[in-house]
């Protein structure tokens, strides 16, 4: 059976040429980049010249980057450090509603750490508005955490905006571009971001590569302890595999990030206008302001986890809301911060092209998922009238 | 010219067939182990079958693993996540003045958070004294945390007996064993550690894959937070291709542990003889509780720095103290709490060996390094009498 993968928020296949790129430092170049002599020095430059391409992706400089085993890692290295290096100066720290677990489950630790964290609340198409930011900030603010785009939902935020507001009070902001780094242009200068959080398997790079740009001149706490690796802020011998592949992933998405857009926009625009012409079928997330490769809906009256099922049994494979908690079979925080129903949100589901796919895919696609849904509804209870009694009017509150 | 890597506890070279097996998981293999289609599974099953065989290496039960990115990662989480865990019932922890970085460095940064840290002193072999754990214990005392062996020196410390005195004051003992698990036997029960830190670099297997045993039923705080892998207790997507090289590694040393500590004692103790005739040569560590592949010297009025380099012009690769500190150029803490005089800690080199060397190589090293410590000691002023000016009993000292 042919199989279509439509999952490229949870991860991504590794391109050929960075398992290339990196297939040397499983082999003979295997040294300890610290180590002295050449075997080491041959993995600290390859090091080194990883870290000026994933800088080039961002337009940071290289000693902006700081190598980490994930984006969940560098999540909790932007929030955890800022937060302990600025403590003396207030602890008051603000994150958004559309954030990911490794932000959310940050900002909780914190909590319990005596910080206070105001969770800031989006409109219904899960877009956080810059005066939102304005009115939660108290002169104890040290931190501002939102996130670039929302896997969940697609949505870019307007991290420029909320920049510019804490700007006004002199507030350090950190964005979670995992979702959007090698996937639509991220540039820290013209975003104004203090941190921002990358993660290579985003961008065919590989798994146990993750990347945190931190400004020239703003001290962060150390998360893992240790030698002198990346400068001091991140100790363990360096996967050095892994960051070429970063490098080598970020090298092609600079250059190839124009025409994957364009390749993505027309596939996610087709479904996006063909399955919102499906009865009680609706969007989540924004129209206009979302992932290149991103479509995500509510189908009323179904589990998305039903749904993943049945197309899964079909070779087609999708997500129901974020991948970290798509096995907790609880509504998704997210779709419920945008205000949709608890009742709707059950039956989310999210459907992330690649440059895998084919246009031809997507036909499939259109041929099996209306059906799923039809076999789904007709089995369904809340479909034949049971759904007014439980957030019945949840469907009419999204259109 | 030939190259003779005698640097096997900075970082090992990926066996063959590690990579072998972590190949398909580069490929077609790609799935996010949380999603819920086959893709998501296969990866699943991949990392379970991985926890397996790791924790068959140190006979732990799989649940018992949770997998890291670096041995540095996990001794993080276990010194900060039991501390954290337990800080109700007392603020002090003994670490032993043995310790990696990611140790000392980890138990500096409870200290800024209110814990007392005792610093374990050690004997001029670099053994730490259960009596002195017991000395040390105070009401406060909730995590003691000794290395199982020293990269530096070599030495194998007396865990099994300090867990004893722990046990019966019911306190939490972990141990680092980066520099043990696959070299010698490590067995949780037989130890009766609580926390176990493990790194598969050090045992032929994959950079960026560490590990931490956790007994089953200990309460242990995240280090990094995020979504449910791990049980909830380490998040970010799983590194599934370097798990599931970590598992054949572990599964390739269980099966060839004893075989390979009997080819390298041979290699070690043929260095360890004829060096220790040498003028001015001193062996650091314990001379029989020792690493099987480890020999490491400290040569009087010569840096260990130029040593590394004229040994590498000959194509001969060591290394001088830990590598996380060797670019610092500092005479090691380790040494320094043995009684080294810092004189002659400066003249600290280590050379490791691994199954990739041949009985001949340790022929050649013992051709050229007492050449290079001839040719060094010509033109050092310390050799010419200066000395005595400057720690001239520190050679007296050590022996």
């Amino acid at each position: 059976m042919k199989k279509y993968y439509f999952d490229h928020v949870a991860t991504n296949p590794l391109h050929p040429a960075v398992l290339e790129a990196m297939m040397p430092y499983f082999g003979e170049k295997f040294g300890n980049p610290l180590s002295v002599y050449e075997y080491g020095s041959q993995a600290k430059d390859a090091i080194e010249d990883a870290r000026e391409k994933v800088a080039g992706l961002v337009n940071a400089k290289p000693a902006e980057i700081i190598f980490t085993a994930s984006g969940a890692e560098a999540n909790n290295f932007a929030l955890r450090g800022i937060a302990l290096a600025k403590q003396n100066e207030g602890k008051h720290v603000l994150v958004s509603r559309m954030e990911h677990h490794s932000i959310l489950n940050s900002a909780r630790f914190l909590e319990k750490s005596g910080f206070a964290v105001t969770y800031l609340p989006v409109n219904k198409q899960g877009v956080v508005d810059p005066e939102t930011v304005r009115k939660s900030i108290t002169k104890e603010t040290v931190l501002i955490s939102v996130t670039h785009a929302s896997s969940e939902v697609g949505t870019i935020e307007p991290i420029r905006e909320i920049v510019k507001v804490a700007k006004e009070h002199n507030i350090i902001v950190h964005t979670d571009a995992v979702a959007t780094t090698g996937n639509i242009p991220v540039d820290v200068q013209e975003l104004g971001v203090d941190l921002l959080t990358m993660a290579a398997h985003q961008f065919y790079g590989p798994k146990g590569a993750g990347a945190l740009y931190v400004k020239q001149g703003l001290r962060i706490v150390p998360l893992i302890y240790g030698g002198i690796q990346e400068s001091g802020r991140r100790a363990g011998t360096e996967n050095v595999p892994a960051i070429v592949g970063m490098g080598k992933a970020a090298e092609m998405a600079t250059a190839e990030l124009g025409q994957r857009m364009e390749y993505l926009r027309p596939l996610r625009d087709r479904l996006i206008e063909a399955m919102t012409g499906v009865p009680n079928v609706v969007l989540t997330g924004d129209r206009q302001n979302r992932l290149p490769g991103h479509a995500s809906f509510c189908v009323e009256f179904i589990e998305g986890e039903a749904m993943l099922l049945l197309l899964a049994a079909k070779g087609i494979f999708s997500a129901s809301g974020s991948a970290c908690s798509s096995k907790a079979l609880k509504a998704s925080p997210v779709l419920l911060a945008m205000g949709i129903p608890s009742g709707l949100a059950q039956g989310s589901i999210v459907f992330s092209f690649g440059m895998g796919n084919a246009p031809e895919d997507v036909d499939n696609l259109l041929n099996e998922f209306p059906a799923v849904i039809k076999r789904l509804r007709d089995i369904s209870p809340y479909a034949q009238g049971w759904g007014d009694r439980e957030g019945g009017d949840s469907c009419t509150a999204k259109k």
